[in-house]
C-alpha cells in the first residue's frame, strides 16, 4: 500500500508560457485569459493510437508532472493571500506527489498531436495522462472554501 | 524529459466496494447510484497537515493509483461497446501510467479522514494527491464524443 510508483511521460506540452514565471496565478489573470491560452499537447509516437476518438470529446483532462516546482510542502501561501493554506486546498505545485491537473478545451488532432486552448502549462511540461471530460466531472452548486472569500470571484 | 517519476501514497481510500468487480462501469450503474456510495479517504498523519482549509470546499479531485489494473493497453473495448476505443479517449483503469481521477464530495472532515460521497473507487487503493475542486473546472456545453452515442445518456 505504502509503495512507491513509477510513472513515465507519455508526451510533452508545447506552450507560449516558457518558463513558470511567465504564468500568471489563474486566480490573478485577466478576464478570459486562459481561454485565449492555445497550445499543443504532443502524444509521443509509441502512444499515438491511445488517442482514437478523443476528437468527439470538448475538453480534456491533462494530468502533468510539475517538473518545474521544487520542493514539496505542507502549507503554502497562495498569491495574492495572506495565510497558509494546506497544501491539499490549493492547486500549488509544491505537492508531495508533483501531480499537476488542467481541465482543457480540445481545438482539435493533427495525429498525435492535440490543439487545445486554456492551456495553463509550462512549454516542455511533461504529460502523464489524458482522459476525456464527461458529465461527472462537472458539479454544480459548489463551494469553492478559501477561494470564494477573495475581493475576486473564484475561478 | 523523458525521465520516469517516482511516486508515493499519501492516503488510502476506505470504500465498500471490496474487489474491482464490485464496482459497475459509471455508465452502467443505476441512476444516483455513486451518490448514495460513501466512503472515507484516509491520509498518513505525515500528511495531515496539508488537508488544513480543504472544509470549505464541497467538491475534491482524488488523484489515485489504479493498483489492480493489470497490463496497459493502448485500446480497450468499454463495457457495453462493441468495438475499441483509444485508451485516452476512455476513464479504463489500463492506462499507460496507472491514474485514476475521481471528482467527489466532500461531506466533511474529521482530523485526517475526509467523509466523501460519490466514492467508484476500490477499497485500499493508494490515493497520490487530493485537489480542491474550482469553478475552472466545471466546463459548459460540453460533447462527450463515443459516450453519447450509447442509449443512455453521457455520465
Amino acid at each position: 500500500m505504502r509503495s512507491a510508483i513509477r510513472l513515465r511521460p507519455v508526451g510533452v506540452v508545447h506552450s507560449r508560457f516558457k518558463e513558470p514565471a511567465d504564468l500568471p496565478p489563474p486566480a490573478f489573470a485577466p478576464p478570459r485569459f486562459f481561454e485565449h491560452a492555445i497550445g499543443e499537447i504532443e502524444v509521443f509516437p509509441e502512444f499515438a493510437e491511445a488517442l482514437d476518438d478523443i476528437e468527439g470529446f470538448s475538453h480534456i483532462i491533462v494530468l502533468f508532472h510539475f517538473h518545474r516546482s521544487g520542493s514539496p510542502k505542507l502549507k503554502a501561501v497562495p498569491p495574492g493571500q495572506s495565510r497558509p493554506r494546506g497544501i491539499f486546498s490549493t492547486r500549488s505545485p509544491h505537492r508531495p506527489n508533483p501531480l499537476g491537473l488542467s481541465v482543457l478545451k480540445l481545438l482539435g488532432r493533427d495525429g498525435r498531436v492535440l490543439e487545445v486552448s486554456g492551456l495553463d502549462i509550462v512549454d516542455g511540461t511533461p504529460v502523464l495522462d489524458i482522459k476525456p471530460y464527461t458529465s461527472r466531472d462537472r458539479k454544480s452548486r459548489i463551494r469553492t472554501g478559501w477561494l470564494q472569500k477573495r475581493g475576486r470571484p473564484a475561478r
